[in-house]
Protein backbone atom coordinates (compact mmCIF):
# COMPACT_ATOMS: atom_id res chain seq x y z
CA UNK A 1 0.00 0.00 0.00
CA UNK A 2 2.81 2.20 1.00
CA UNK A 3 4.40 1.81 -2.28
CA UNK A 4 1.62 2.12 -4.62
CA UNK A 5 0.92 5.95 -2.34
CA UNK A 6 4.26 6.86 -3.41
CA UNK A 7 3.77 5.70 -7.04
CA UNK A 8 0.84 7.91 -7.26
CA UNK A 9 2.29 10.73 -5.43
CA UNK A 10 5.57 10.64 -7.83
CA UNK A 11 4.23 13.43 -9.69
CA UNK A 12 4.20 17.25 -9.19
CA UNK A 13 2.31 20.52 -11.11
CA UNK A 14 1.51 23.78 -11.52
CA UNK A 15 -0.40 25.80 -13.30
CA UNK A 16 -0.26 28.97 -14.50
CA UNK A 17 -2.76 31.06 -15.81
CA UNK A 18 -2.16 34.31 -18.35
CA UNK A 19 -4.12 36.58 -20.01
CA UNK A 20 -2.82 39.21 -22.97
CA UNK A 21 -1.45 36.17 -24.86
CA UNK A 22 -2.32 33.41 -27.81
CA UNK A 23 -2.11 29.97 -26.87
CA UNK A 24 0.21 29.84 -30.25
CA UNK A 25 2.66 32.35 -28.68
CA UNK A 26 2.95 30.76 -25.32
CA UNK A 27 3.54 28.03 -26.90
CA UNK A 28 6.46 29.36 -29.09
CA UNK A 29 8.02 31.33 -25.96
CA UNK A 30 8.34 27.58 -24.02
CA UNK A 31 8.02 25.05 -26.57
CA UNK A 32 11.99 23.78 -25.55
CA UNK A 33 11.37 23.30 -21.98
CA UNK A 34 9.55 20.08 -21.81
CA UNK A 35 11.74 18.10 -23.77
CA UNK A 36 12.34 15.45 -21.48
CA UNK A 37 10.43 12.27 -20.93
CA UNK A 38 9.14 12.95 -17.50
CA UNK A 39 8.20 16.46 -17.55
CA UNK A 40 5.40 18.37 -19.80
CA UNK A 41 3.44 21.21 -20.38
CA UNK A 42 -0.24 21.07 -21.22
CA UNK A 43 -2.22 24.09 -22.36
CA UNK A 44 -6.02 25.02 -21.65
CA UNK A 45 -7.75 27.93 -23.60
CA UNK A 46 -10.94 29.12 -21.36
CA UNK A 47 -12.72 32.52 -22.20
CA UNK A 48 -10.34 35.00 -20.69
CA UNK A 49 -7.15 32.85 -19.95
CA UNK A 50 -4.74 30.72 -20.83
CA UNK A 51 -3.72 28.20 -18.58
CA UNK A 52 -0.42 26.64 -18.89
CA UNK A 53 0.18 23.21 -16.93
CA UNK A 54 3.37 21.67 -16.24
CA UNK A 55 3.91 18.41 -14.84
CA UNK A 56 6.51 16.13 -13.61
CA UNK A 57 7.52 12.54 -12.79
CA UNK A 58 9.89 11.02 -11.61
CA UNK A 59 11.22 8.27 -9.28
CA UNK A 60 13.84 10.07 -7.46
CA UNK A 61 13.06 12.31 -4.24
CA UNK A 62 14.22 15.32 -6.72
CA UNK A 63 10.84 16.03 -7.56
CA UNK A 64 10.23 19.45 -6.35
CA UNK A 65 13.31 21.02 -7.40
CA UNK A 66 12.70 19.55 -11.00
CA UNK A 67 9.59 21.19 -10.57
CA UNK A 68 10.32 24.80 -9.40
CA UNK A 69 13.37 24.29 -11.99
CA UNK A 70 11.05 24.57 -14.96
CA UNK A 71 8.24 26.72 -13.17
CA UNK A 72 11.12 29.04 -13.07
CA UNK A 73 11.92 29.36 -16.48
CA UNK A 74 8.30 29.65 -17.52
CA UNK A 75 7.47 31.88 -14.96
CA UNK A 76 10.57 34.40 -16.20
CA UNK A 77 9.54 34.02 -20.06
CA UNK A 78 5.67 34.71 -19.83
CA UNK A 79 5.76 36.92 -16.25
CA UNK A 80 4.12 39.59 -18.39
CA UNK A 81 1.51 37.73 -18.59
CA UNK A 82 0.67 35.26 -15.53
CA UNK A 83 -2.03 36.36 -13.62
CA UNK A 84 -2.47 33.53 -11.39
CA UNK A 85 -0.29 30.54 -10.38
CA UNK A 86 -1.74 27.86 -8.42
CA UNK A 87 -5.21 28.80 -8.01
CA UNK A 88 -3.94 32.21 -7.10
CA UNK A 89 -7.10 34.48 -7.40
CA UNK A 90 -5.86 37.82 -9.09
CA UNK A 91 -8.57 39.88 -7.38
CA UNK A 92 -7.36 38.96 -3.97
CA UNK A 93 -3.69 39.15 -4.67
CA UNK A 94 -4.47 43.00 -6.18
CA UNK A 95 -6.72 43.43 -2.71
CA UNK A 96 -4.39 41.94 -0.03
CA UNK A 97 -1.52 44.25 -1.97
CA UNK A 98 -3.31 47.44 -1.97
CA UNK A 99 -4.53 46.76 1.05
CA UNK A 100 -0.61 46.33 2.57
CA UNK A 101 0.09 49.47 1.03
CA UNK A 102 -2.42 51.73 2.16
CA UNK A 103 -3.44 52.81 -1.37
CA UNK A 104 -7.04 52.90 -2.91
CA UNK A 105 -7.77 52.76 -6.69
CA UNK A 106 -10.78 53.78 -8.92
CA UNK A 107 -11.46 52.30 -12.36
CA UNK A 108 -12.89 53.90 -15.81
CA UNK A 109 -13.69 51.10 -17.68
CA UNK A 110 -15.27 51.03 -21.35
CA UNK A 111 -15.08 47.78 -23.09
CA UNK A 112 -15.25 45.45 -19.91
CA UNK A 113 -18.59 47.89 -18.99
CA UNK A 114 -18.15 47.43 -15.06
CA UNK A 115 -16.92 44.06 -15.25
CA UNK A 116 -13.34 45.06 -13.27
CA UNK A 117 -15.04 46.93 -10.45
CA UNK A 118 -17.35 43.93 -10.47
CA UNK A 119 -14.81 41.27 -9.88
CA UNK A 120 -12.68 44.07 -7.40
CA UNK A 121 -15.78 44.22 -4.94
CA UNK A 122 -16.58 40.62 -5.03
CA UNK A 123 -14.47 40.27 -1.78
CA UNK A 124 -16.04 41.54 1.85
CA UNK A 125 -14.09 44.51 2.77
CA UNK A 126 -12.53 45.70 -0.94
CA UNK A 127 -14.29 49.63 0.26
CA UNK A 128 -11.46 50.24 2.08
CA UNK A 129 -9.15 50.83 -1.27
CA UNK A 130 -12.05 50.44 -3.94
CA UNK A 131 -13.20 53.94 -4.08
CA UNK A 132 -15.49 53.52 -7.32
CA UNK A 133 -15.33 53.75 -10.90
CA UNK A 134 -16.72 54.91 -13.79
CA UNK A 135 -18.43 52.95 -17.15
CA UNK A 136 -18.03 54.98 -19.74
CA UNK A 137 -19.51 53.39 -22.49
CA UNK A 138 -19.94 56.88 -24.70
CA UNK A 139 -17.32 59.34 -25.99
CA UNK A 140 -19.93 61.72 -24.02
CA UNK A 141 -19.81 60.28 -21.32
CA UNK A 142 -15.76 60.03 -21.71
CA UNK A 143 -15.74 63.89 -20.95
CA UNK A 144 -18.32 64.74 -18.80
CA UNK A 145 -17.15 62.10 -16.35
CA UNK A 146 -13.54 61.51 -16.43
CA UNK A 147 -12.56 64.55 -18.50
CA UNK A 148 -11.10 63.31 -21.04
CA UNK A 149 -10.31 66.15 -23.95
CA UNK A 150 -12.71 66.38 -26.51
CA UNK A 151 -9.46 66.54 -28.91
CA UNK A 152 -7.78 63.36 -28.13
CA UNK A 153 -10.93 61.64 -28.92
CA UNK A 154 -10.95 63.22 -32.70
CA UNK A 155 -7.37 63.05 -33.22
CA UNK A 156 -6.62 59.13 -31.50
CA UNK A 157 -10.33 58.11 -31.11
CA UNK A 158 -11.84 56.52 -28.43
CA UNK A 159 -9.11 52.75 -28.55
CA UNK A 160 -5.92 54.60 -28.00
CA UNK A 161 -3.42 55.02 -25.74
CA UNK A 162 -3.90 58.80 -25.43
CA UNK A 163 -7.81 58.14 -24.64
CA UNK A 164 -6.84 55.00 -21.92
CA UNK A 165 -4.10 57.37 -20.52
CA UNK A 166 -6.35 60.50 -20.34
CA UNK A 167 -9.37 58.39 -18.87
CA UNK A 168 -6.52 56.80 -16.28
CA UNK A 169 -5.36 60.15 -15.26
CA UNK A 170 -9.14 61.52 -15.14
CA UNK A 171 -10.49 58.95 -12.90
CA UNK A 172 -7.43 59.34 -10.33
CA UNK A 173 -7.89 62.90 -10.38
CA UNK A 174 -11.97 62.72 -10.07
CA UNK A 175 -12.05 60.09 -7.31
CA UNK A 176 -9.38 61.40 -5.58
CA UNK A 177 -7.73 57.83 -5.55
CA UNK A 178 -3.75 56.51 -5.64
CA UNK A 179 -4.28 54.61 -8.52
CA UNK A 180 -6.26 55.44 -11.60
CA UNK A 181 -6.91 51.93 -14.01
CA UNK A 182 -8.51 52.17 -17.44
CA UNK A 183 -9.36 50.20 -20.11
CA UNK A 184 -10.70 51.03 -23.43
CA UNK A 185 -11.13 48.60 -26.24
CA UNK A 186 -13.16 46.54 -28.81
CA UNK A 187 -14.94 43.62 -27.48
CA UNK A 188 -16.90 42.89 -30.74
CA UNK A 189 -18.27 41.45 -32.44
CA UNK A 190 -18.54 44.64 -34.42
CA UNK A 191 -16.51 47.68 -34.49
CA UNK A 192 -13.02 46.05 -36.12
CA UNK A 193 -11.08 47.92 -38.47
CA UNK A 194 -7.67 46.86 -39.96
CA UNK A 195 -5.51 48.80 -38.12
CA UNK A 196 -7.85 48.47 -35.22
CA UNK A 197 -8.68 44.68 -34.99
CA UNK A 198 -11.08 43.30 -32.67
CA UNK A 199 -10.12 42.61 -29.25
CA UNK A 200 -7.51 45.55 -29.66
CA UNK A 201 -7.58 46.45 -26.01
CA UNK A 202 -5.22 49.24 -23.99
CA UNK A 203 -4.94 49.30 -20.40
CA UNK A 204 -4.07 52.61 -18.61
CA UNK A 205 -2.50 52.85 -15.25
CA UNK A 206 -1.94 56.44 -14.01
CA UNK A 207 -0.24 56.80 -10.23
CA UNK A 208 2.09 59.77 -8.26
CA UNK A 209 5.32 58.00 -9.58
CA UNK A 210 4.03 58.22 -13.04
CA UNK A 211 1.60 56.70 -15.92
CA UNK A 212 1.98 53.62 -18.13
CA UNK A 213 -0.07 51.86 -20.89
CA UNK A 214 -0.04 48.61 -22.23
CA UNK A 215 -1.46 47.28 -26.11
CA UNK A 216 -3.20 44.07 -26.41
CA UNK A 217 -5.21 41.78 -29.04
CA UNK A 218 -7.31 39.37 -27.42
CA UNK A 219 -8.37 35.82 -28.56
CA UNK A 220 -11.63 34.67 -28.52
CA UNK A 221 -15.48 35.88 -28.91
CA UNK A 222 -16.84 39.01 -27.40
CA UNK A 223 -16.84 37.23 -23.51
CA UNK A 224 -13.28 35.86 -24.26
CA UNK A 225 -11.71 39.27 -24.94
CA UNK A 226 -13.63 41.04 -22.01
CA UNK A 227 -12.55 38.68 -19.49
CA UNK A 228 -9.30 38.72 -20.58
CA UNK A 229 -9.19 42.44 -20.64
CA UNK A 230 -10.16 42.27 -16.92
CA UNK A 231 -7.50 39.80 -16.42
CA UNK A 232 -4.98 41.68 -17.87
CA UNK A 233 -5.98 44.96 -16.37
CA UNK A 234 -6.50 43.49 -12.72
CA UNK A 235 -2.69 41.93 -13.78
CA UNK A 236 -1.23 45.16 -14.66
CA UNK A 237 -2.25 46.54 -11.28
CA UNK A 238 -0.34 43.68 -9.36
CA UNK A 239 2.44 44.08 -11.27
CA UNK A 240 2.77 47.86 -11.02
CA UNK A 241 2.15 47.36 -6.81
CA UNK A 242 4.54 44.33 -6.89
CA UNK A 243 7.56 46.66 -8.23
CA UNK A 244 6.59 49.74 -6.72
CA UNK B 1 -43.36 2.93 -29.61
CA UNK B 2 -45.67 5.60 -30.25
CA UNK B 3 -47.72 4.59 -27.38
CA UNK B 4 -44.39 5.10 -25.10
CA UNK B 5 -43.57 8.37 -26.43
CA UNK B 6 -46.81 9.81 -26.36
CA UNK B 7 -46.80 8.86 -22.60
CA UNK B 8 -43.49 10.26 -21.76
CA UNK B 9 -44.49 13.36 -23.54
CA UNK B 10 -47.47 13.36 -21.56
CA UNK B 11 -45.67 16.16 -18.89
CA UNK B 12 -45.76 20.05 -19.81
CA UNK B 13 -43.57 22.17 -17.52
CA UNK B 14 -42.66 26.10 -16.74
CA UNK B 15 -39.47 27.94 -14.90
CA UNK B 16 -40.46 30.95 -13.54
CA UNK B 17 -36.91 33.06 -11.86
CA UNK B 18 -37.58 35.15 -8.86
CA UNK B 19 -35.46 37.75 -7.10
CA UNK B 20 -36.35 39.90 -3.87
CA UNK B 21 -38.49 37.31 -2.47
CA UNK B 22 -37.53 34.16 -0.08
CA UNK B 23 -38.18 30.50 -0.79
CA UNK B 24 -40.47 30.54 1.99
CA UNK B 25 -42.35 33.64 1.00
CA UNK B 26 -42.86 32.27 -2.37
CA UNK B 27 -44.31 28.79 -0.92
CA UNK B 28 -46.32 30.49 1.12
CA UNK B 29 -48.09 32.52 -1.24
CA UNK B 30 -48.62 29.64 -3.82
CA UNK B 31 -48.80 26.52 -1.67
CA UNK B 32 -52.63 26.05 -2.37
CA UNK B 33 -52.02 26.12 -6.25
CA UNK B 34 -50.51 22.15 -6.54
CA UNK B 35 -53.23 20.23 -4.49
CA UNK B 36 -54.24 18.01 -7.21
CA UNK B 37 -51.86 14.53 -7.87
CA UNK B 38 -51.51 15.56 -11.35
CA UNK B 39 -49.83 19.26 -11.06
CA UNK B 40 -46.43 19.78 -8.95
CA UNK B 41 -44.44 22.49 -8.03
CA UNK B 42 -40.91 22.57 -7.03
CA UNK B 43 -38.56 25.08 -5.96
CA UNK B 44 -34.72 25.46 -6.32
CA UNK B 45 -32.48 28.46 -4.49
CA UNK B 46 -29.50 29.24 -6.60
CA UNK B 47 -27.32 32.35 -5.53
CA UNK B 48 -29.29 35.21 -7.42
CA UNK B 49 -32.67 34.05 -7.66
CA UNK B 50 -35.58 31.11 -6.75
CA UNK B 51 -36.83 28.93 -9.48
CA UNK B 52 -40.23 27.44 -9.77
CA UNK B 53 -41.30 24.66 -11.77
CA UNK B 54 -44.60 24.23 -12.79
CA UNK B 55 -45.22 20.52 -13.72
CA UNK B 56 -48.41 18.80 -15.09
CA UNK B 57 -49.23 15.19 -16.35
CA UNK B 58 -52.50 14.27 -17.61
CA UNK B 59 -53.35 11.24 -20.02
CA UNK B 60 -55.58 13.31 -21.65
CA UNK B 61 -55.22 16.19 -24.60
CA UNK B 62 -55.55 19.25 -22.23
CA UNK B 63 -52.40 18.88 -20.65
CA UNK B 64 -51.43 22.44 -22.66
CA UNK B 65 -54.49 24.24 -21.01
CA UNK B 66 -53.53 22.77 -17.67
CA UNK B 67 -50.14 23.75 -17.26
CA UNK B 68 -51.62 27.51 -18.79
CA UNK B 69 -53.78 27.81 -15.59
CA UNK B 70 -51.56 26.89 -13.15
CA UNK B 71 -48.88 28.98 -14.99
CA UNK B 72 -51.11 31.99 -14.77
CA UNK B 73 -52.39 32.04 -11.23
CA UNK B 74 -48.49 31.76 -10.05
CA UNK B 75 -47.84 33.97 -12.13
CA UNK B 76 -50.70 36.74 -11.09
CA UNK B 77 -49.30 35.85 -7.45
CA UNK B 78 -45.67 36.20 -8.05
CA UNK B 79 -45.50 38.90 -11.10
CA UNK B 80 -43.11 41.48 -9.01
CA UNK B 81 -40.81 38.96 -8.38
CA UNK B 82 -40.69 36.82 -11.76
CA UNK B 83 -37.96 37.99 -14.12
CA UNK B 84 -37.59 35.18 -16.32
CA UNK B 85 -39.81 32.79 -17.36
CA UNK B 86 -38.97 29.56 -19.58
CA UNK B 87 -34.99 30.49 -19.85
CA UNK B 88 -35.48 34.12 -20.93
CA UNK B 89 -32.46 36.21 -19.90
CA UNK B 90 -33.35 39.34 -18.21
CA UNK B 91 -30.64 41.42 -19.57
CA UNK B 92 -32.05 40.50 -23.36
CA UNK B 93 -35.61 41.21 -22.70
CA UNK B 94 -34.28 45.01 -21.21
CA UNK B 95 -32.34 45.53 -23.99
CA UNK B 96 -35.21 44.46 -26.25
CA UNK B 97 -37.10 46.84 -24.16
CA UNK B 98 -35.08 49.91 -24.59
CA UNK B 99 -34.05 49.15 -27.81
CA UNK B 100 -38.11 49.07 -28.83
CA UNK B 101 -38.66 52.48 -27.65
CA UNK B 102 -35.81 53.95 -28.29
CA UNK B 103 -34.62 54.88 -24.82
CA UNK B 104 -31.46 55.06 -23.47
CA UNK B 105 -30.11 54.02 -19.60
CA UNK B 106 -27.39 54.95 -17.18
CA UNK B 107 -26.62 53.23 -13.87
CA UNK B 108 -25.35 54.52 -10.60
CA UNK B 109 -24.20 51.28 -8.37
CA UNK B 110 -23.18 51.38 -5.29
CA UNK B 111 -23.09 47.54 -3.60
CA UNK B 112 -23.93 46.09 -7.14
CA UNK B 113 -19.98 47.16 -7.40
CA UNK B 114 -20.32 47.27 -11.52
CA UNK B 115 -22.03 44.13 -12.38
CA UNK B 116 -25.53 45.70 -13.70
CA UNK B 117 -23.43 47.80 -15.93
CA UNK B 118 -21.74 44.28 -16.73
CA UNK B 119 -25.08 42.19 -17.34
CA UNK B 120 -26.41 45.05 -19.27
CA UNK B 121 -23.08 44.95 -21.65
CA UNK B 122 -22.59 41.53 -22.24
CA UNK B 123 -24.64 42.07 -24.94
CA UNK B 124 -23.33 43.46 -28.89
CA UNK B 125 -24.94 46.44 -29.15
CA UNK B 126 -25.84 47.23 -26.21
CA UNK B 127 -23.92 51.03 -26.88
CA UNK B 128 -27.31 51.72 -28.34
CA UNK B 129 -29.11 51.65 -24.89
CA UNK B 130 -26.36 51.88 -22.86
CA UNK B 131 -24.69 55.12 -21.98
CA UNK B 132 -22.60 54.03 -18.78
CA UNK B 133 -22.61 54.10 -15.39
CA UNK B 134 -21.22 55.09 -12.32
CA UNK B 135 -19.74 52.51 -9.43
CA UNK B 136 -20.03 55.26 -6.52
CA UNK B 137 -18.84 52.83 -3.41
CA UNK B 138 -17.74 55.91 -1.09
CA UNK B 139 -20.36 58.78 -0.13
CA UNK B 140 -17.74 60.81 -1.45
CA UNK B 141 -18.10 59.46 -4.85
CA UNK B 142 -22.38 59.46 -4.67
CA UNK B 143 -21.93 63.34 -3.76
CA UNK B 144 -19.21 64.17 -6.40
CA UNK B 145 -20.42 61.85 -9.39
CA UNK B 146 -23.97 61.57 -9.05
CA UNK B 147 -24.75 64.59 -7.15
CA UNK B 148 -26.62 63.15 -4.36
CA UNK B 149 -26.77 65.89 -1.28
CA UNK B 150 -24.49 65.77 1.43
CA UNK B 151 -27.56 66.43 3.96
CA UNK B 152 -29.71 63.39 2.84
CA UNK B 153 -26.36 60.98 3.08
CA UNK B 154 -26.28 62.48 6.50
CA UNK B 155 -29.93 62.33 7.20
CA UNK B 156 -30.93 58.92 5.84
CA UNK B 157 -27.81 57.32 5.56
CA UNK B 158 -26.26 55.47 2.04
CA UNK B 159 -28.75 52.62 2.37
CA UNK B 160 -32.07 54.61 2.16
CA UNK B 161 -34.92 55.36 -0.44
CA UNK B 162 -33.99 58.89 -0.40
CA UNK B 163 -30.14 58.14 -1.78
CA UNK B 164 -31.32 55.78 -3.98
CA UNK B 165 -33.47 57.83 -5.61
CA UNK B 166 -31.12 60.96 -5.27
CA UNK B 167 -28.92 58.38 -7.28
CA UNK B 168 -31.01 57.43 -9.71
CA UNK B 169 -32.05 61.12 -10.43
CA UNK B 170 -28.21 61.93 -10.24
CA UNK B 171 -26.90 59.44 -13.30
CA UNK B 172 -30.22 60.30 -15.24
CA UNK B 173 -29.49 64.33 -15.26
CA UNK B 174 -25.63 63.75 -15.62
CA UNK B 175 -25.30 60.93 -18.02
CA UNK B 176 -28.58 62.37 -20.27
CA UNK B 177 -30.07 59.74 -20.53
CA UNK B 178 -33.96 58.66 -20.48
CA UNK B 179 -33.94 56.59 -17.50
CA UNK B 180 -31.18 55.91 -14.62
CA UNK B 181 -31.57 53.13 -12.50
CA UNK B 182 -29.64 53.37 -8.63
CA UNK B 183 -29.03 50.44 -6.66
CA UNK B 184 -27.48 51.07 -2.67
CA UNK B 185 -27.55 48.18 -0.28
CA UNK B 186 -25.35 46.26 2.46
CA UNK B 187 -24.16 43.15 0.41
CA UNK B 188 -22.14 41.78 3.52
CA UNK B 189 -20.70 39.90 5.76
CA UNK B 190 -20.47 43.34 7.39
CA UNK B 191 -22.44 45.95 8.10
CA UNK B 192 -25.98 44.92 9.40
CA UNK B 193 -27.93 46.43 11.85
CA UNK B 194 -30.97 46.10 13.21
CA UNK B 195 -32.64 48.33 11.27
CA UNK B 196 -30.93 47.98 8.11
CA UNK B 197 -30.12 44.04 8.11
CA UNK B 198 -27.74 42.49 5.98
CA UNK B 199 -29.42 41.83 2.42
CA UNK B 200 -31.34 44.98 2.60
CA UNK B 201 -31.52 46.85 -1.24
CA UNK B 202 -33.31 50.32 -2.04
CA UNK B 203 -33.52 49.97 -5.87
CA UNK B 204 -34.41 53.14 -7.73
CA UNK B 205 -35.47 54.52 -11.12
CA UNK B 206 -35.86 58.03 -12.47
CA UNK B 207 -37.60 58.87 -15.79
CA UNK B 208 -39.63 61.76 -17.18
CA UNK B 209 -42.64 60.31 -16.11
CA UNK B 210 -41.69 60.49 -12.40
CA UNK B 211 -39.65 57.95 -10.17
CA UNK B 212 -40.23 55.01 -7.97
CA UNK B 213 -38.03 53.14 -5.56
CA UNK B 214 -38.53 49.44 -4.01
CA UNK B 215 -37.34 47.77 -0.58
CA UNK B 216 -35.45 44.59 -0.69
CA UNK B 217 -34.18 42.04 1.29
CA UNK B 218 -32.01 39.44 -0.44
CA UNK B 219 -31.42 36.07 1.36
CA UNK B 220 -27.80 34.54 0.69
CA UNK B 221 -24.13 35.39 1.12
CA UNK B 222 -22.43 38.75 -0.27
CA UNK B 223 -22.70 36.69 -4.07
CA UNK B 224 -26.44 35.58 -3.88
CA UNK B 225 -27.60 39.37 -2.46
CA UNK B 226 -24.99 40.96 -5.11
CA UNK B 227 -26.85 38.49 -7.95
CA UNK B 228 -30.15 38.50 -6.41
CA UNK B 229 -30.29 42.59 -6.61
CA UNK B 230 -29.26 42.54 -10.41
CA UNK B 231 -31.73 40.31 -11.41
CA UNK B 232 -33.95 42.48 -9.21
CA UNK B 233 -33.00 45.88 -10.62
CA UNK B 234 -33.54 44.68 -14.19
CA UNK B 235 -36.78 43.40 -13.83
CA UNK B 236 -37.52 46.66 -11.80
CA UNK B 237 -36.63 48.46 -15.47
CA UNK B 238 -38.45 45.64 -17.50
CA UNK B 239 -41.75 45.82 -15.86
CA UNK B 240 -41.03 49.75 -15.98
CA UNK B 241 -40.88 49.45 -19.64
CA UNK B 242 -43.83 47.00 -19.83
CA UNK B 243 -46.06 49.20 -17.90
CA UNK B 244 -45.14 52.42 -19.96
Amino acid sequence: MKDDFLKDAATRSRVFKLAGISETAVRELIKDLAVEDSASIGYLTVPGEIQVKITVQNDSASLDSKLEAIAAKVQARLEEYIFSCDGEVIEDLVGALLRQRGLTIALAESCTGGLISARLTDLPGSSVYFKGGVVAYSNELKQSFLGVPPEVLEKHSAVSRETALAMAGGIRNRASSDIGLSVTGIAGPDGGAPDKPLGLVYIGLSAASGDLCGRYVFPGNRAGVRQGTVNAALNTVRRFLSKA
